[in-house]
């Protein structure tokens, strides 16, 4: 442990994770992922653009998943994620790979896997002002790998009918859906996150099946909060707080 | 008037409609999808797929538009919106066109209409069962035309930067989306449909700017019912209904 760092409680099956505080830490959205993400019955997932590991180890506490992989491309976040794994006891099922999103079809067999997750950096990229060595600019900005990079990895890597969860911003959801689309995973389930039930969404979940058949479900909203501003019940039950 | 005909009053500007009670009237969609056109500013609009013309009327009564051309394939359809712009003195303002969204660019010039509103059949076509003269079935199914040609059609019939507006169920949000921005309509705002707050959209209302840049805005959802079972204030005040 480094003394910029800190311990937190996954309230997720006594599991814990290290983070960098003057770094990225995990928000509602990674949690919002994982908890979609479980639902697949996948043999092997692999989770791109890790982080911190986050949403592979909520993976290893939501689901029975024999092997989840994270991949990502910073060492700082790959090392402090690897500390996690060995403080969580989850050596030998969670697992990081540092590496390249763009690279990612000559670090793993194709079709080997039969779940993806990403929680992605949600800004365009190109913005001049941005520091491309900044760990907070990467995990926001499309500077070390773009929404294009994710979901043509995602065909490569994926088994016929294999999962891809992603989550990201309603204003990118027409590249999203093209993307998936253009790369054969077919969106076939999309939830809207509000922050209330009287505001627009500001998160969207799409789960999109690899080479599978055109129609969309749509799911019904997740509310955060309720009209007091409390939390819900459903936000509750996924971050696995008691009542 | 035949005697399958009845007048139903739209509660807008004192205007009425003449529909065939056996064959397709119309519903909230239609209606929402007129309100969520109402903002364009428009001096030509053009409304496809336009049945019984109710997008075109009530765009009449909402808007300052000077000239408002349904086009129907439908010649039955087509004589009775006549007689309903006869009936509401809208003559000239507001013109049916009987023909084929397929050869829309052969009865308009291109680039002429700075709105194009289309509240199309939801069902993809190709089913056996079906009846290619019903005009239940006509108004459901895509057999006379596909969201494809809509698209199409409207890119050729809009000037630069003019306005699509569509309405469709949710479930076709992914085919909707890549067709807009394949055929260079790229989706601006987008407004999900529930029927309560609880359950999930069964609407989707999505406005495209041609040759727009890419960003999308969503809106806040709106919702018809309140969870008492009763209409919402802004369903209230989308059909004009007083308090």
């Amino acid at each position: 442990m480094y003394d910029y760092e800190r311990i937190d409680d996954l309230q997720v099956a006594g599991l814990k994770i290290i983070q960098d505080t003057r770094g990225f830490c995990y928000g509602l959205d990674a949690v919002l992922l994982a908890d979609f993400a479980k639902s697949a019955s996948s043999h092997a997932t692999l989770d791109l653009c890790s982080g911190n590991g986050i949403v592979a180890l909520l993976l290893a506490g939501k689901t029975e998943t024999a092997k989840i992989i994270g991949l990502e491309i910073q060492t700082g976040a790959v090392h402090m994620a690897q500390r996690s794994i060995a403080l969580n006891g989850l050596k030998g099922r969670v697992e990081m790979v540092c590496g390249d999103v763009k690279n990612a079809v000559q670090l793993f067999d194709k079709a080997s896997f039969d779940a993806v997750t990403c929680n992605p950096p949600y800004m365009p990229g190109g913005c001049g002002l941005l520091n491309g060595t900044d760990a907070k600019a990467v995990a926001r900005h499309e500077i070390l790998c773009t929404l294009e990079d994710i979901v043509v990895a995602a065909n490569q890597l994926l088994s016929p009918g294999g999962k891809l969860f992603i989550v990201h911003r309603p204003q990118r959801l027409v590249d999203l859906l093209t993307l998936m689309r253009e790369y054969h995973i077919e969106p076939k389930r999309l939830r809207m996150v509000h922050p209330t039930a009287q505001k627009r969404a500001n998160l969207v979940l799409v789960e999109g099946a690899r080479q599978g058949g055109r129609e969309l479900k749509m799911l019904p909203p997740l509310y955060v909060h309720d009209k007091n501003g409390a939390y819900t019940e459903e936000i509750h039950q996924i971050y696995g707080w008691g009542r």
